[in-house]
């Protein structure tokens, strides 16, 4: 079968594989709706996890199951479904822990295009089917089905983790797809007032639309500084953070209030300096003692997490296809979709290649 | 000055008292707006809270502040104010356990109409102004902003409490105005699925304007039987409790998953038997093991809160305006808003009685 | 194989069944330590989740494997195991939702005597046996532990429900086994004053062994009110219900601040009148606004759970085998350890069946 | 009246001030016990938090009451009292949002030797009596309860902070008081095993002592290698950081488990490079998405933490009189005392100075 991968750190190509094998409780599924990510970006092109080779990429799909393996109840071959980018291990120990995204050693849920083939083949392999597969609702647009395996389960974890109060105000950095699930995510957690901090005209029409107040860019100046104005002076309770350079967290907390939350989905890509760190300001930090603290997670996954992000839309809480800018048709189009995400001209906010069935 | 006020149980009367003193720290104010409460009902026509004698009713109320202390910094005579239903004694020991609406014992953060007159009279007296009122917003509907003293803190606390996950199903039990909040609490929460269980077509309507996607009605059979059926006998993730005779948790507790949230906001103003007593099914409690918990407490009050629910309508996030289904002009209208609580004809939601400023 | 059952409500015996199978992801157990349990008396002669016929008895266990299935990776033949008295299924849906113990529906995780044969045969079967069991630290005692499949994750359980902060002050209501592990549990928590409410001479030195600084009698007076005046009207930060009839939290309201916790541990065995229910006092639960949450479960089982309080024990935090008041050698004295449970004599805190190996 | 005082940065001495004036919540205290802290000689040598002039130092006492202001009610002249190191500002809205510490902006609660004079005068001024003193109770030993003040909330601040699981792995880095207290904090939190990280030997005695089960010394190599080693590469549950130099984060990091809290208790009195950051390994956090959170505070001051910790003490939770290394008699002592804390002599863990009533 054919897929597109990576190649090598910076080089990505089409490949040639033998389909995956199905395990007893796996299941294989042919890809319906793909969509590049920003961490596919990152992986490849700034080598980010380390070097690849030949691995297929992706993480975003919905299909239709193709196999099952024979402990497999509830699907079978013929259906369609959402297939969330983290795939944990549900019976490893990180579960019993609480931390299924972590499942078999940090970021272990993270499989495809991680440390197996992703879903940018013709087929793909689904570990735990009954565990991680969720049935597509009939009828549901595949373009807002498919922001829900990472876009909306990455976005909502940050607003989660971010512990927002009623009516409390929240930043967001970043109004790329994540960013703006991130505001999604902050309204639907009962914000009052939402900053978003972004530039490109598409993406802050959208973020708006999700619920942000306020748009802020970095062009009128310094944007902790434009949000402290904003709030005479006290700042927010909640920022998260969804995008910039490897020293936003600086940004984050002075912007933050002294009892607040910093919750991070931004997936660094690159550190600071040949030491490649993330830095704190101390001062801002209130040297250790401020009570602002930095909560980060992996994108939750598995079966549930993906029906409840399904009820989301289906019950009309948010439209995520308003994020679908650009939608191809057709397999071979996935390389341009990929490189468009590299590229990210100004219109874009998600590209999605739809697949015939 | 003149109050309507709780004479005895069963009865009611207005009364000539003095205007209140203003301590230090504290305000008088006037009413601006004020709306009557469920809470007055039970507690004047069902004795709910033991006997009083001449108190002036009524916790709900905007106001323009008459005169402050001598340590208040941050209003002056003048100022029109949201003031909250509940106003803690800040300094007290409750609020370093964290429970402010307790403090100074059980319910001690509910003065008005509990054990000091409420702010049915001319003027009434606010402790501790600077932490307990906060100014009403330039341009807020008064309608609106009247229902965030109680209506709303009390609704979406137990949303809160909830705990309720994204994408979650919800149960809300009764849908006067706290239930209606409820169900708006929900969905800013993040819940999906939303039942509500009411049957007049006004708060129906409302209901489903709040987010409320399934209404269910005793009128077609056992409420908790329909919500089984309508999960296919999951059962929901949570279960907002504002409303239903003394015996409500047994439904409750019949349609909850086995890993859920029964939040109560319901005020019991009796109980069943001789023993007045709130029952639990021990079989659907799981026999105590079912991870069913019972979560309760009186609404938040103090001035954080209601600059933050005041938020929640200044960014559009919610209309409370919606459940002020009868509005009267003039403090004379109050006995008649009353009454017309007690008496609860099918369209109405919540009664207001604006006031001249 | 021969194995202790239950006959039907009200009768136990010895009966005869097949050695139970192996499932490919599963193991078959030989006990080396057994322990009848409360609740085994409660599901026998109070029939309380309903009728069972010739089903083997006890859900707690120490044992050898004797047998694994073949996708077992980390439990081989001749290993020594902890088998948790709850053993969920770890790839369902409740454990996605963070209820690990309500798999499969409501208690779904509690197998073992309750919906198939529990551990008092010659073999019994455990189910996803990676997940489930624990290794046996070598050197540790037996009779400490047994106590760790069901006492201590029960009775710490409750205090950690219970949320108990620094130096708070907490009621255990019950110092039976289970009750004195809430003791032990709440002392671990950081609990400052511990109340235990109980008679029987032994289990009040193990009590204060345990953490306890207040032994309450009901001998001497309503216990709720000894605790009020106790604390000068206070009341406890925390109550953990261990025990008591049906109307115990009656006695848990009277006693709790107006925010706390409620902590069940409790299995209700009866109900109230013919409507079966576990009454609440309306006065003092504040009407249902008193911020007295009455939170819940059942046992937490699996692997991370077993080896989490095996390090407990080997780490010196508590000593479980002073509970082990009876001990008992040979399979054949079960149903004389299982009857002592049953008539609970004034000595007895535990008794444990010690098998050879 | 004499002090003890930072002349600017770098520089101490004795100087004299006016007794300061008592306001109508507040009280003005005599000292009775007087420890001083690092965090004063990261004050005064380090600059950490800027310069400061003539300020009296020290935030650590105990003391007997000299006078009180007209609204105080629970506090008279002659009182012995526990001096919170904190005292928060009741009434702020900090306090509102559930951060009492740091009401009135960042550290605000963290008034002596901050931004006003402290606890190293012959009197000092301590504002809201009724909400921060505590009465100590009859019978305590100074030198035990003069730890409360700051080394005990401080210490179990972190412990708190890092959410342990009854059982879990928990590594202390840094055992000087704060860690030490970190160190019994984690155990009465229910930890299992405690890896402590230090190497002065009193150090070490008292962490055996307060519950630590492995000593790591960086005199063997890498810490966080250690402890990998010795949990065959699981690393731990919870790092809690109470020493190091501005990059003991990059350690915390590497040590803990994916899912898991780094909980700070340490003030940073200076960062790294002319930045002045504090830096995180981008590797070792997962590329932000390890589930590692950062979590910080100011220790909780205030009444009820102080009587909280004293009933820690009271009911035999932890002895921190061991800590008291070097005890001396008489205020003249102080200058020695501090002198000490800044050269940290092997055997010393903390200096207390007593005083005469």
């Amino acid at each position: 079968m054919k897929g597109l991968a990576m190649l090598k750190i910076g080089e990505i190509g089409w490949i040639e594989k033998d389909k995956p094998k199905c395990g007893p409780r796996d299941a294989i599924v042919k890809p319906l709706a793909l969509a590049p990510c920003t961490s596919d970006v990152h992986t490849v092109w700034e080598g980010a996890i380390g070097d690849r080779h030949d691995m297929i990429l992706g993480h975003e799909a919905l299909g239709v199951v193709d196999e099952v393996g024979n402990e497999v109840k509830d699907f079978k071959p013929g259906d369609r479904v959402i297939v969330p980018a983290i795939t944990p291990d549900w019976d490893s120990e990180a579960v019993q822990r609480g931390f299924p995204s972590q499942s078999g050693g940090a970021l272990g849920g993270w499989k495809f295009s991680n440390f197996k083939d992703g879903v940018f083949g013709e087929y793909f392999h689904v570990n735990l089917a009954d565990n991680n597969l969720a049935h597509l609702p009939e009828g549901m647009s595949l373009e807002s089905a498919v922001m829900i395996t990472d876009m909306m389960t990455t976005g909502f974890m940050a607003a989660e983790n971010a512990e927002i109060g009623m009516g409390a105000t929240v930043a967001v950095l970043g109004i790329g797809p994540v960013g703006l699930c991130g505001v999604a995510g902050a309204a639907l957690r009962g914000a009052g007032r939402i900053f978003a901090v972004g530039t490109r005209p598409k993406a802050i029409e959208v973020a708006k639309e999700y619920g942000a107040t306020d748009i802020i860019s970095y062009k009128d100046g310094d944007t902790a500084e434009q949000i402290l104005e904003a709030t005479d002076g006290a700042g927010v309770d909640a920022v998260i953070v969804s995008g910039g350079g490897p020293d936003i967290l600086i940004d984050a907390l002075k912007m933050a209030k002294a009892g607040s939350k910093i919750a991070n989905n931004n997936y660094y890509g690159k550190g600071v300096g040949e030491k490649d760190t993330i830095p704190l300001c101390r001062v801002n930090w209130g040297f250790g003692m401020a009570d602002k603290d930095i909560v980060t997670g992996l994108c939750p996954g598995g079966r549930v997490r993906m029906e409840r992000l399904a009820d989301i839309i289906s019950y009309g809480r948010m439209d995520p296809s308003l994020m679908a800018t650009h939608v191809y048709k057709g397999f071979d189009k996935l390389e341009e979709a990929l490189l468009l995400m590299k590229d990210k001209p100004r219109d874009l906010i998600k590209p999605v290649v739809l697949l015939d069935e």
